[in-house]
């Protein structure tokens, strides 16, 4: 069973750099790590926001290169959005879950539901980026559990520490404003953490099951992060305590056959 | 503009007993973070999770004594659930969202919408409970928003700190699994983080602009709560920095008109 201890702490890595195509992220973080002088202990889990990896796996698109299908044209000019950026969106997704102007909200070929596949124009602008190109967009990572997977075994080979990590993107939700952190990647940590057999204070067993821990803990490290401030998208969670598991963030989706709102 | 700093808290206040109909949830929270030695100061969150209030409300049904209308039977027998809790969640609610074998989801009176109008069994059973009396049922706190100002204005008086207080739940969501905790009731700071007016590191206005700030406070306290391990139901989040905002948390909930999901 998971436990938590009595208290977390939220840390933000500062300065991490701007995060370049071929870039080694397991180096950024350590450097990191060493600069917030913080060293990994066993439970830390490292936040990872997709834009790290995603620059660093260079993913940039520049939109003026992209030639959109009959079909995107046609979905660009019902939503009102770039038909090149709706070629992409289709291109990174499985199925239109909703559409209406100025919104297409997709299943990404990773399982998860969100809008524009999670492509988006902010820090998305590559430094080989030719004057007069662009404008210039970021897909998310190609697979951000391996992605995930690396970046753990090269901290706890240079660690020592038994460590989660999580790349996490923000979501917007169904019902609810703002957005969130989610988990997109997931290494060494549960993603869901079942509770079953936990019981309530008269000893019935708890009603609620299951905890998104994963989407939980990149929710948390996205109140320290930002893309805006000074670049804090590397973050350790401390203080949880879990055991190791290699189940993969999309285990946190729900199957469209199973899903009342798909 | 609110500003986190780069390390977070989440205190877990341990030990909070049972809380029961008419106790006062402010000397309760005093107390606790008395035995925690925590002083509370400026920018501190207090979660509390919504039984602690219901319980105080004294929200207890002893399902037993509810008459089911009509309609609650005719739903209840849909969707294979008790017609006397359908019968609950109905006068919680104001309207149905979706129903399935097992599942009803409607928009709670207070706006948001989840499963079973927020209404279950754990830990709901109430100190008079009589012998043979129950099955006993919680509902959600009356107003969640007035019992959070009035815990903020009870707690800021006695420490003379600025605080915000976010009353939690635990909420299923669309598309993926396992609950995260979220926000239905909030006092003193802003549901929702605007961040429009932010760059990023090109100078480029950030597309994502509203974060869910209370939700995140919620799923945050959620890693350490719970209301197994030793009645964790009071959180203290530490190390955020915000304006006073008299926002209630229902400023998270899209109006259904605007929710292509609803």
């Amino acid at each position: 069973m998971i436990r938590c201890r009595e208290r977390l702490e939220v840390i933000a890595l500062p300065f991490v750099p701007r995060v370049e195509r071929g870039d080694d992220v397991a180096a950024l973080a350590r450097a990191a790590l060493e600069r917030a002088s913080v060293t990994l202990a066993d439970g830390d889990v490292l936040v990872v926001t997709s834009k790290v990896l995603s620059r660093a796996e260079g993913r940039f698109v520049d939109l003026s290169r992209v030639e959109p299908s009959e079909r995107a044209a046609a979905l660009a000019a019902e939503v009102a959005k770039d038909p090149r950026l709706v070629e992409l969106i289709l291109r990174e997704s499985t199925g239109v879950s909703r559409k209406a102007k100025h919104v297409l909200i997709v299943r990404h070929r990773l399982g998860f539901v969100g809008a524009n596949a999670g492509i988006d124009a902010s820090n998305a602008l590559p430094a080989s980026a030719a004057e007069g190109s662009g404008p210039w967009v970021l897909l998310l990572p190609e697979d951000p559990d391996a992605s995930a997977r690396s970046l753990r075994r090269a901290l706890e080979a240079a660690s020592g520490a038994r460590i989660g990590v999580v790349v996490s993107d923000s979501f917007g939700r169904p019902f609810r404003l703002g957005t969130v952190g989610g988990a997109i990647g997931c290494a060494g940590l549960p993603p869901a953490w079942d509770r079953r057999g936990d019981r309530d204070l008269d000893g019935r067993p708890l009603e609620i099951t299951v905890t998104a821990l994963a989407d939980q803990v990149a929710a948390c490290a996205d109140l320290v992060a930002g893309q805006a401030d000074e670049g804090r998208a590397m973050v350790v969670v401390r203080g949880l305590s879990f055991p190791a598991s290699d189940d993969p963030a999309s285990a946190l989706c729900r199957r469209p056959e199973e899903d009342l709102y798909a």
